[in-house]
């Protein structure tokens, strides 16, 4: 009897910590569509795609990161984890803080598209705004590789999206040269273009929050603690 | 005895409690003395101050989020606290995050200032430079309050905090639109006007931070859910 219980309790657990993991994955995936599409409404100019990204941030996104905190609270205080398990709460606790951010980071550039074209006679060129796309794109990359490697608990997947940051910084940092080029050779361009730089730095943000997750796989499944080296991650 | 049991269980909690809280006022102590010293550094020109801010922030402050995360774990596990206990456990670890991120934008006022002066053969004008002192001063007298608010759980001076985030975001959009008028004016401010954006920026977010904070005292002492509201603070 005592033995039964114990398995049901054990059985229990894993249904909920499962939950939890779905939990934060759907919660990626849904991340990455906030992301994808704030970048096309920029793409295609569609304010109201933007102004679409923006409330689901505020009903959606939200609200699952408050949902993952308390199921990650009841799962610690109804079943005490320990070992593995635990790492597994709390590295999923912080994906989903990740996660949120990154989703900041996609309502932020949906705020800045509405900043550009809303009510606007002058609207930015398009080389102005031609570093957003690359930017973009390993931004992306980095998100559905940190997502991938969670899903399928990959710690070689997780390293490689973490070594992706570099290139993203590298990016970034040559953007923003070519942005400062462009604002001295026509001072007209400054007020878009400091819009811009928002954007792309938003994204660059977004790869940082993409190696933290990695990390915390890595943590996860090594039980290493690369959360300790993270000291230098977000760049804020 | 199974009452003494209990009586000793419930003082052990109280003193676990009363420990965690102690060590995120002390990180806060040590937060607004990295802002202080950031924007000191800043307005006096010296380098060895920024490179200690950047050095402590890798040091000390990661270390004590870290130190409240565990905390924060083991009282869930062991105690299993329910009610304003388990707030005051969330609140805590929740404004361990924020002033995190707040020693995060000290980091950056820190990287900013050996960016601009270190081995710079002309240093921006002190012009460029007028408007950081003013948002700093609004962003240090959130976060004193907000840390003030905490040690007393006075909801009435969490408010006050909250509210005063409005003038320090006002106080960032003047000083953008000033900077951009700067940029418009001598193409050759450009480059560090941008750095100067970055840290008003910064210092915008440490109010955002602040403002979460002063949330999660009205959460722990009302146990409304001012945190379901923050959807729009962080602005990232």
């Amino acid at each position: 009897m005592a033995i039964s219980q114990d398995v049901h309790t054990v059985k229990q657990f894993d249904i909920q910590l499962d939950n939890l993991r779905n939990l934060v994955l759907e919660m990626g995936g849904l991340v990455e569509e906030q992301l994808k599409h704030a970048v096309q409404a920029l793409d295609d100019e569609d304010l109201s795609v933007a102004r679409e990204v923006i409330a689901r941030d505020r009903a959606i996104i939200n609200g699952m990161k408050i949902k993952v905190d308390e199921d990650s609270v009841s799962l610690i205080a109804l079943r005490q984890p320990m070992g593995s398990d635990l790492r597994m709460v709390m590295s999923l606790s912080n994906t989903a803080n990740d996660l949120e951010r990154i989703g900041d980071g996609a309502k932020k550039i949906a705020r800045m598209t509405l900043q550009i074209y809303d009510g606007v006679s002058n609207p930015p060129s398009a080389r102005l705004l031609r570093d957003v796309g690359p930017t973009a794109k390993l931004a992306l990359e980095m998100l559905h590789g940190s997502l991938d490697a969670l899903a399928r608990l990959d710690v070689e997947k997780a390293l490689q999206v973490a070594q992706g940051d570099e290139e993203l910084d590298q990016e970034f940092q040559s953007a923003l040269r070519r942005l400062i080029t462009f604002m001295m050779e026509d001072s007209r361009t400054i007020g878009h273009a400091i819009n811009v730089i928002f954007m792309i730095k938003a994204l660059e943000r977004v790869g940082d929050h993409c190696k933290n997750i990695a990390e915390h796989i890595v943590y996860l499944v090594e039980g290493k603690n690369a959360w300790y080296a993270r000291a230098d991650q977000t760049g804020e």
